[in-house]
């Protein structure tokens, strides 16, 4: 079983997300547990402290190194630190991708730091972090929602979660292309109808023209996806044929 | 006041997260209101089917398209199509950056559709979603997290929701550069000290030190930014300075 870690001052956003989906059907399954823990039980003053004024000056509260360093270690301290990894969600990080959550999926244990307020203590970063990583490239309140996309990113991956029911396999960023377009009842709605070939039961033609469709989407949509792509000999004839039917040919 | 809609099949996902933070701060100061709303209660068969199997085959659900125009539909109709979008939340959509939280801000309204199971019925994007939009490259259960992400970026952009001291102009992507590092106290936790130059009080050589540190993070974890960045005078000399550092001279 997986054991992920949260470290967030907003324990309360986890509940919906955590209890619903994959996640769940994971948590359900003996896969994975999932626990919250809130750096503000770690803050031994009086008045449980977790922030505090940037020295430098500047606007916006910064969150105090300690709690968050206690909070980790009392998760952490009795595991083996090549099977735990502890990541901070931050803008600055690297660029999350499937692949990272490929990697991720093969810890035991991950723990997940969320900051919040202006900032998070650098010292957090670079002493308690093993890594940063960041879901893109705009800018959200804290750590706590990229923490979910990362969790359920990965929960998909461990082995076990989906069913071949779920066709994961066919799912965008795992074959590297885009999907190809689903279709299903009623065959006309409104009078859009879903194209003839996938009523055509034949499943050579079929896979052919959603293996097309995948390449054009990609080429129409992320054509910065297909520059690393390794395209076999089919799909190459089918690229061709894209480009020629969009030049008009 | 903005309003915004989210279709989903899963509208107890949203409770914590539109329950908190930024996206709480902006409705409870009446500029910003969001409502969930199921594609179920718009399936009208005995059963309330939303899903159903993929024209041609294959693993997997496909949300069917009725029940989702019929939704979308309740919340449209009597508004101006040029101050509402209706925004698919699917992997093949455009990355969702800085800008486009910019540009979705200027709206009055936003509908964010979020698929589930294998997929989603392909009419949905082509005749009732105004555009696609993905948050990154991975594979995530639905749209439902993707769509918070959406929500919480654009709610920081609205005027309004964040105060001076939120210091929203220095966060990452605002500027197109990673964050300096941010401290505060304990000036020395655990023998790791706060760089001298924010306790001195030179607020000319501190604004000087983080842009610096912007650009060098910049550098380090992201040189993809620097590309397109628009470097001023001094952004170049301390750019020098930083190369120089590294390359020991």
């Amino acid at each position: 079983m997986m054991r992920i870690d949260i470290i967030s001052l907003f324990p309360d956003m986890f509940a919906g997300p955590l209890g619903h989906s994959i996640i769940k059907r994971a948590r359900e399954a003996g896969l994975l547990s999932v626990q919250v823990t809130n750096p503000r039980d770690f803050a031994f003053d009086k008045h449980h402290i977790v922030d505090d004024y940037p020295f430098g000056g500047g606007a916006g509260m910064v969150m105090k190194p300690d709690p968050v360093f206690l909070a980790v270690e009392s998760i952490t301290a009795e595991r083996e630190p090549d099977k735990c990894r502890v990541i901070l969600m931050c803008p600055g990080g690297q660029p999350f991708t499937q692949q990272k959550a490929r990697e991720l999926a093969g810890y035991e244990q991950l723990v997940f730091i969320c900051g919040h307020y202006e900032g998070l203590d650098d010292r957090v970063r670079q002493h308690l972090a093993d890594e940063a990583v960041s879901i893109g490239d705009y800018v959200l309140t804290g750590g706590e929602l990229p923490a979910m996309v990362v969790v359920d990113a990965v929960a998909r991956m461990l082995p076990g979660v989906l069913g071949a029911s779920d066709g994961a396999e066919q799912d965008s960023f795992y074959s590297g292309l885009l999907e190809y377009p689903q279709y299903t009842r009623p065959r006309d709605f409104r009078g859009w109808s879903v194209p003839d070939v996938l009523i055509s039961g034949d499943h050579a033609k079929i896979a052919r023209w959603r293996r097309k469709q995948s390449l054009k989407n990609t080429l129409e949509r992320r054509p910065d996806l297909l520059v690393d792509f390794p395209l076999n000999a089919e799909d190459a004839v089918l690229l061709e044929e894209i480009k020629k039917e969009r030049s008009g040919g």
